[in-house]
């Protein structure tokens, strides 16, 4: 059965009826959802709004080889919620808007909005509206999230400051090597087991499902983000979208401050180490030029680094010092394990060329 | 220039920076706007926000024969504006998410920007964000616009009652009328003259520009939607972005009433009039199941409408009164010159496929 072979209207209503009970979405604020000309939502007196929208399009962002449909849904939302968890904000509404060749079939369209869903409800989103449209060629996901935070109290990238420590929500690296992996198999997705959402364990490759579960499946991280924003303490903050390096220019540049990274206080991850040294690789190459990670990296005062990452624990969460702030120097450097400076490229990924 | 010969951060700068102005931006109450990972921005107390995405895709929405770049852009963010006027609310703010081939000239997305821009200010919404990414094929874009309405007061599908009357804020048909002669014509938009934004008018066709005007470059009722909506008189509204038979019947299921419209009525543009003359068609299937007119229908109690039309001739706006709900019917019918009544179908345009 193929999504032309159905009126819109009738698409939309398979697609989204009775996703979200009627609970929910008035529990998240909102007053009309998926079915007028646009949704009407309530947002809490004394908070702003934080809008972000993110597209991925198909064999640019995605391929047969490197993901299920229901990973294109998830993966699709969990981006754009990430640059909310990156503002310190609570991500509440989303709108999402897919196109696809009239030949597509339908269960493709259903499977990538189950991945949406669940990600969305995982995290308390509700999906008020949208549009879908054919196109000529390949399918175009774009995903719009609005979530709020206290006025006034948004963690931008300008706001990094001397004095400041690096830090990092998680491990980095992991997608990149996990999507390296998944184009040299070049296993279809479609032949991957069906019954639970990772590829089979490979005996050659221990540890490598983590590395495909960081690619197809990533979290952002919006609890991370919150204990930060209420911490009071942190002052700027990013998602990895697009690499350490890229993400630290981003703030080094946005603050008007130099940031040098620490390789000695990079956590690498066992299964990242594992697959670089398996195939003859740099681990740092996909910790800084990788991307894909959405963990976040942001800047607080030196002096409550250490009461934050207890904090952290608590929360069953990780937080690592990985840099400062310098400003004597500008730009990112690494200072290595050997105690040299280097400058650190600004290359990550280039949604129009490789840098 | 191609696209893909300058990096995506310079490029998004190159597309954005300076086309609003930081004082234009503060006053539309944007807090943190382009450079971050999602903007900030504030709701005056007592609204509720209003939200909608619209997608056009090349070859679907637009060839090169029907619109020139600028007018892709000033389109896309006119549908999209259109759905917040189609609720009573005013719209703030907009997302803007591109996706083109690496092939694609500079040139073309610079002109697509400047049709976005120049509808966004026209209508004060400020561009607070959005993605630009690469695709296969084709273009899409898929403009998300927020907008904000006293709290309850949004004027939905769902809200016409008995003793209403059925009104639309313009004439409708003329833009699917344009469509037509600008795919007969067959001339690539390129060749259209540059100095003006209308196609040269041709002799034969007298007052074809209005037309292709129609189609090209619509206009958002906000005006007439915020008039209706402070009038405390307007029940249902609906914006025609398929033609008045598939609106009509949308607000007759959401409302669970039927819809009479009556012929003699429904007002024919003149140039649409000579138009459908001229090619041996009825004015009334453009008007029914041509789309893209983006004027608004809707319902009100009967006994205001006489005091709303001229409310709205002293605004230099008209209101037309063509049809009234029925709740001894269903669906939609169409009371014809000759006194019979014949049931609408509720085909209009359906994105997938020809209805």
């Amino acid at each position: 059965m193929l999504v032309s072979s159905i009126d819109e209207f009738a698409l939309i209503q398979w697609l989204t009826d009775g996703k979200q009970s009627r609970d929910f979405q008035q529990a998240g604020g909102v007053a009309a959802g998926i079915g007028d000309d646009a949704a009407v939502v309530n947002i809490q007196p004394g908070f702003q709004l934080v809008m972000t929208c993110d597209t991925m399009t198909e064999k640019i962002h995605f391929t047969p080889m490197t993901m299920r449909d229901q990973d294109i849904g998830y993966k699709a939302m969990a981006s754009a919620i990430s640059d909310i968890a990156a503002m310190g904000a609570v991500p509440k509404f989303a709108l999402v808007a897919v196109s696809c060749p009239p030949g597509t079939g339908l269960p493709r369209l259903e499977e990538m909005y189950q991945g949406l869903y669940d990600c969305a409800n995982r995290w308390n989103v509700v999906i008020v509206g949208g549009d879908t449209t054919s196109s000529s060629a390949g399918i175009t996901i774009t995903v719009t999230v609005i979530g709020e935070v206290e006025h006034g109290k948004a963690l931008l990238r300008s706001a990094a400051q001397p004095g400041d420590v690096l830090f990092a929500t998680g491990t980095l690296g992991s997608s990149a090597a996990g999507l390296d992996y998944l184009l040299q198999r070049g296993l279809p997705a479609e032949l991957w087991p069906a019954d639970n959402l990772r590829p089979p364990a490979d005996p050659d490759r221990p540890g490598i499902e983590s590395l495909i579960q960081a690619h197809c499946r990533p979290e952002p991280r919006i609890d991370a983000g919150r204990l930060l924003q209420q911490s009071g303490v942190c002052h700027a903050l990013n998602d990895v979208s697009d690499g350490l390096a890229s993400e630290a220019w981003e703030i080094s540049e946005a603050s008007g401050v130099g940031i040098d990274l620490i390789e000695d206080r990079i956590p690498i991850a066992e299964e990242l180490m594992s697959y670089a040294l398996a195939n003859e690789k740099d681990p740092l190459d996909y910790i800084l030029f990788g991307g894909e990670d959405y963990q976040l990296i942001g800047t607080m005062q030196a002096e409550h680094a250490i009461s934050m990452q207890m904090k952290f624990r608590e929360a069953g969460l990780v937080l690592y010092i990985i840099g400062y702030v310098n400003a004597e120097a500008e730009g990112v450097r690494l200072v290595q394990s050997s105690g040299y400076v280097v400058p650190v490229d600004k290359k990550g990924y280039n949604h129009f060329r490789k840098g």
